[in-house]
């Protein structure tokens, strides 16, 4: 319980913003205008803190809290700011009870930011971990949900101060679909606050140390660029992530539906890869890679295309004809791996029943 | 206060359900199923009240509830039973006070019958009056909310177990907007209970006697119909309902489009009315009757289609080529016509800002 974490500095929120780009497999939203808002909030005064989970005790509650919408408009659309802490407010009251710490649902994308935007402004540490490891786009797929996080009561708030309550929900998948309508109406980015966990849970339940994680992701690349250094080679040393790929890009679809961007990309090979043809199937996230028709990289494992010289993410909504793409691999946590997790985040969650999952 | 109101019998529910279908001006969903629900709580030891608004006192609590969805859903999915039950219950855990009685939104179609439906199971009476005096499609367009119904907090209830709380909401426009993806969430068919309404503001905003009116109507049809007489004559004299148009469809386009059946009729007139020709304007109700090529009804007027020989209503989703209908008209209620309601639920509110309003 000494463990008080550390606090996060302001070159801290850059390199963040870089992990939890990489982090994010193509999706879960860009952190840039997260980290500004973080910086704005630490410019203000406001500490933000990094705590592991071990350093609450068992009974304190947290709440999981981020985005859900589709991240093509939650580039352009901008937040009011305190979404987060009004779902989180609501939550409260809806409980009568007092949130001791947030915790974000995917440390992929623009959810890495926004437990510690609410944090800041409740004056609340953000606990070290996530619920993914990485982006997924649907709100039941977490580990949280996978080992028993009530799906109500959930919180729902917006940029034009409406608040919902989800009260009473059958399921987590019932909770995503009523959700995700809501966030439709709500203009496709509202901020969801979901049931709030006890810390002797998460210590079973979340993935650990995934900020610190993307810490040492974003700050391995900002180092190699500094020192022009092999960008891809410093994230195989610190992170163990493979290059899979190198190539342009020749085909890109996208379709924006139901709140989410379904599609797929496909890569030329170069380099090495000359002759070869990279194939990658997208809902919001990277999903499948498959190379010259064999899969190769499958779902939870994490996919990602970066910039082949800066390591700069490349996500889905801005994958575009011609660009040149390194294709990385990172292997999922444990916690996504089990017979019950594969249910909700293996290939046949997303609609491909007939691609066993081969951990990588 | 001394008057306690009536109890409603088996043959008014039968008189209620052809009187709010003939209100529901093609609308408002079928009131069969619900009048069939009545029944059943009524066979087995429930009292159907009926009490003018008079009868409650300045702060008693009135809770307005009622299915939203898409009539043309409503009519194959059959609902649990509970719904608007379980939507009260958490209006008063909401707001933490209890309710006196329930009251339609809207007299026309299935909603005359779901307040009887929560008001049986909860042991209350039903206030003799609604929010429309007809139907409408949108949640907003109640002389509550014009008169000034504060948008949440408002609960909303399905069939599976779900229920979902608008607790802050910036204005019926919103709750609409929301309320509307969540019911098509829930299936297109869902119950919505607003925000508990005091009596002293009821006497102001409500439309009295509407389910006075329903079975007035009903029971005139009826009872023409047992005595071989015309139908449309003792509608004419005992609701001040005007003949119209006779005809033939030979038309009909429908859509449905976000939990919305939107489209129109074409009538060519036969008898009296050989060698014209009407259209009808949809957005679930009838909206504008239009007699060679004049506007000649206008929303919130009501319009209505009637097989000529039986007063039976057909609503929109039953339209078809080659049904004869007798098309009559009702002069809306004087609460809506001012120009604070005609912003609301004028021709301009559906979509045709270039019709005037001019009243029957």
């Amino acid at each position: 319980m000494a463990d008080r974490g550390y606090l996060l500095t302001e070159p801290d929120l850059h390199a963040l913003s870089i992990g939890a780009g990489i982090l994010g497999t193509g999706g879960g939203g860009n952190p840039y205008q997260g980290m500004l808002r973080c910086r704005e909030l630490m410019r203000g005064g406001a500490e933000l803190r990094v705590i592991p989970i071990d350093a609450l005790p068992d009974d304190a509650l947290v709440a999981e809290v981020g985005g859900i919408g589709a991240p093509v408009v939650s580039i352009e659309k901008l937040r009011e700011g305190r979404e987060s802490l009004r779902a989180i407010r609501a939550l409260e009251q809806e409980t009568g009870i007092r949130i001791a710490a947030t915790i974000s649902a995917e440390i992929g994308g623009s959810n890495a930011m926004e437990p510690f935007i609410a944090a800041a402004h409740a004056g609340l540490p953000v606990v070290d971990g996530d619920g993914m490891g990485r982006a997924f786009p649907e709100v039941q797929m977490t580990t949280y949900f996978i080992y028993g996080q009530n799906p109500a009561p959930a919180a729902m708030a917006d940029d034009k101060g409406n608040v919902v309550i989800f009260r009473e929900i059958v399921d987590m998948y019932w909770l995503e679909r009523l959700a995700r309508d809501v966030a439709v109406g709500m203009g496709a980015a509202a901020m969801l606050a979901t049931a709030p966990m006890r810390a002797d849970f998460l210590r079973g339940a979340a993935i650990p140390g995934t900020v610190t994680q993307a810490l040492t992701i974003g700050r391995a690349v900002l180092d190699a660029r500094a020192r022009r250094q092999d960008v891809l080679d410093r994230l195989a040393k610190v992170a163990d992530a493979r290059l899979m790929f190198t190539g342009r890009i020749i085909d890109v679809r996208r379709e924006l539906k139901g709140g989410f961007a379904r599609g797929h990309a496909v890569i030329e090979g170069h380099g090495a890869y000359a002759g070869q043809e990279a194939r990658i199937a997208i809902q919001n996230e990277n999903l499948v890679l498959w190379i010259d028709g064999a899969a190769r990289v499958v779902v939870p494992d994490l996919i990602m295309n970066l910039v082949e010289e800066t390591g700069e993410p490349i996500t889905t909504e801005v994958l575009r004809y011609g660009q040149r793409v390194a294709t990385i691999a990172l292997p999922a946590h444990p916690l996504l791996k089990t017979p019950e997790a594969l249910k909700v985040v293996g290939p046949a969650a997303f609609g491909y029943p007939d691609i066993p999952y081969n951990p990588l």
